[in-house]
């Protein structure tokens, strides 16, 4: 019979929050409105220990990430979930009949690819995003969840701009938003994306033509914005359309600096 | 005269929290306890942003930076801060007489590097830390700092101590200690750094000659912990000696896994 | 008519010999034996630029991309590639009917997922390693391929294990392996994985009940190595079974230091 | 007597070209031009290994750094290096007299910080840049040396300017140069930070008051650049100015995409 250490009584009794994997990689699919989804995501899983137990049994928390998708690294599976938020509390779900805890936390970070149209040429253009979920259960059994997305944009600056007859420093700007709220509320990581980069001098595109590079550079000549200003309509446009903790940080990597700016409020 | 588009009402009436410069690398120096240390961090100079200002005049913040440390990069100078926070403080106190502002925080990240000596040769070994510091004056003006260390130790595992007569799996492991206090609190980070590298199987040396490696060997072997271990006798002793709000994130590379387990809690 | 500033003769005549775009995000499926896998992997895909050429027309390079993988964003689709390297020498295909150029590159860089068995309770684990591949066209229009993969594993010193009666220090270290090959070679990066990782004291796992972890421990213990042995094992190995130029270099994340060791050679 | 391992003859009889440590985070100090600077670099210290002995003594390696540079964690000490490559070089000769090798090499990794006046206002500014130097002692006992610096600029595209009526997207750009030559060239890390800096559409300041602003903005429209001119620019130059093998590379943050474009050559 294995010795099982994690059951012990610590030296030390404190309970901790958050004992688990983290940076694991593994694949992950997603139904989204009919379409199957696979991703390749980075998956946190944590419990919290009470002050009487050593620690944790790391296994059943990799067990629970396998269970709640074991057949999904074959592409013909149909049975998926709908959403990198149902799948987090699945790993939930199956950790309750292997682990007793009070608290847990899901976090699956991934790329999101999404097909857009060029402004001028119409043509498709696949548009990368960073996106991340965390799904937690508290200690009353209610379950939360923390939505982010990372969006890559610009900002032309209107203070050079007012000051150069309509010549401006332009670069490229990265616009966060999250969004922590209830389990149930129906927000999708697609629109807090469009939230985002609607907020931009421009939105960008992977590919360009002559005649959307045109339309991107007047576009952004016609829009000119701080960090400031990306922050504020992201901050605003998510309070309008998500309930919810909302959090915003804009970077800009600065073209006339080797240093960037920032810009950040929260609800 | 050049438009000062800053000032001017931007459509979204909002006020921002933090706005200013950030991933600027540059220069600090820094006398403690008589000895003059020469430093490359990175700084974050944030303030807010008034709901009817569209903008922050970004240069301002640099030259506070510049201002508080301008002789620095010359090794000869002798007039020096006496701590990173108290460097922190002096940009802020800089940055009142340059830009309106109701909240301003610094933020200055950088390596220490501190001389040990090793556990049987007693040699010299100079051991490398990340550190942080944020000054954070608040709305009433009162300032108050948050300090970082990363601390880079060992776990060997008990469990597997236990099921393999004496045999277990070991790694290098990450502790960090984070301390939100009043500013006057004095709390250095060779101190914090002290209590997370004390709560590991066993201190890591840049230097070891055999009989040290073996004094190591041993003594990883004669201390198991678990990252849950680490991760409370790091809160408790960090509790006991340090006055303020505590968190304690302990990282784990599992020589056995391919991912990082992970113990985090705060106060 | 759009001005083509790209087909202008350049002040300073130099050819150029890469020139392109990178850290392009976007989606790739592969057929391998049958199955369909999807990734999302970071593309680079570079051409070389005649002396009395100012640029290149950089959008046809990210039309070759989709063109290669139109389709590629839903899962229905059946056309797929056989292999990471069938893709990007298909992205240089497209590429030739676009763009005139002597030289092409095209780089892949993602996460791949294996199933393995563990080693005593026989469950499925599965296990993630980076991958790389190149395809490079040369100016006589001869294809070559370069095939990299990352691999985690651990070491376990014999040196601390002669000197203290059994006991040792263990880390995780990673392998890495390059072949440098004629595209015709047939090279599973599969079977550059198995290379890499049956060189270490002992293979990882994502999922180890305690029985596994046992025999880890066991293993690692009955298999002392040295991150120079590692390298030895694997540039043998590769060599024996994989035609082409060979690159071998391995990273032991030491658990009694805070820096890393290395053992690096090349054929 | 501890047992030697290390000198034992290995299963795979195989010489090893780099064996030794990396991502050693230290402290030196350089007397350049009268001024004694501090970095807090990372090294990497590597030497070959015979085909008949298992392995290196990695300590003495670490000694080696020691020695080099003992007392220089003090600021008060005055007895220092004249360049990187020259403490490089004494790192190896410290080499010779501790470990038997036939090839060695030593790399250092810091950022330089630089004062420039601004183009307009005149005022002082301190820029950071990423350096790295390679002291290499080959098997007939010649010394080479690598030296590489890393600029940030910008890019203003000539093609979107054509066909825009003067507008255009402008965005950071990151040049890198490397040269490799004989260890006696005199080639200062500077004035390869100048040949980059010079190249590209205009140099960028971490101070910038509105006037600075203003002669940046005008001169990055007055130089539009593509990648492509900015690699050839500092290619031309470099090869003008350095005597030795170049190797040039730059990428542009596009501000109108998401991804990054490149241009790279060497001779």
């Amino acid at each position: 019979m294995p010795v099982e250490t994690q059951e012990e009584v610590p030296e030390i009794r404190e309970r901790l929050r958050r004992v688990g994997i983290t940076n694991l990689r593994s694949v992950a699919k997603i139904n989204w409105k009919g379409q199957t989804y696979t991703f390749l995501p980075l998956f946190e899983v944590t419990i919290d220990v009470p002050a009487e137990k050593k620690g944790i049994h790391m296994s059943r928390l990799v067990e629970s990430i396998t269970d709640a998708m074991s057949e999904a690294v074959e592409e013909e599976v149909m049975k998926v979930h709908t959403s990198l938020e149902e799948l987090g509390k699945c790993i939930i779900r199956h950790l309750e009949g292997k682990h007793p805890h009070k608290r847990a936390e899901v976090w699956i970070k991934t790329h999101l690819i999404i097909p857009r149209k060029t402004p001028a040429s119409g043509k498709t253009s696949y548009e990368p995003y960073d996106v991340e979920v965390g799904v937690i259960k508290n200690e009353e059994g209610a379950f939360k969840k923390v939505l982010r997305v990372k969006v890559v944009g610009n900002t032309a600056c209107p203070h050079a701009m007012a000051n150069n007859e309509g010549k401006t420093h332009i670069q490229r700007a990265i616009g966060e938003l999250e969004v922590k709220t209830a389990f149930e509320e129906e927000i999708a990581l697609e629109d807090m994306i469009d939230v985002v980069e609607s907020s931009f001098s421009h939105p960008t595109y992977t590919l360009l033509k002559t005649v959307d590079e045109n339309a991107v550079v007047q576009g952004m000549f016609a829009n000119p914005k701080f960090v400031e200003d990306v922050a504020r309509e992201i901050f605003a446009n998510a309070r309008e359309r998500f309930k919810g903790k909302i959090h915003v940080r804009v970077i800009s990597n600065e073209s006339i600096h080797k240093h960037d700016v920032i810009a950040e409020t929260w609800s």
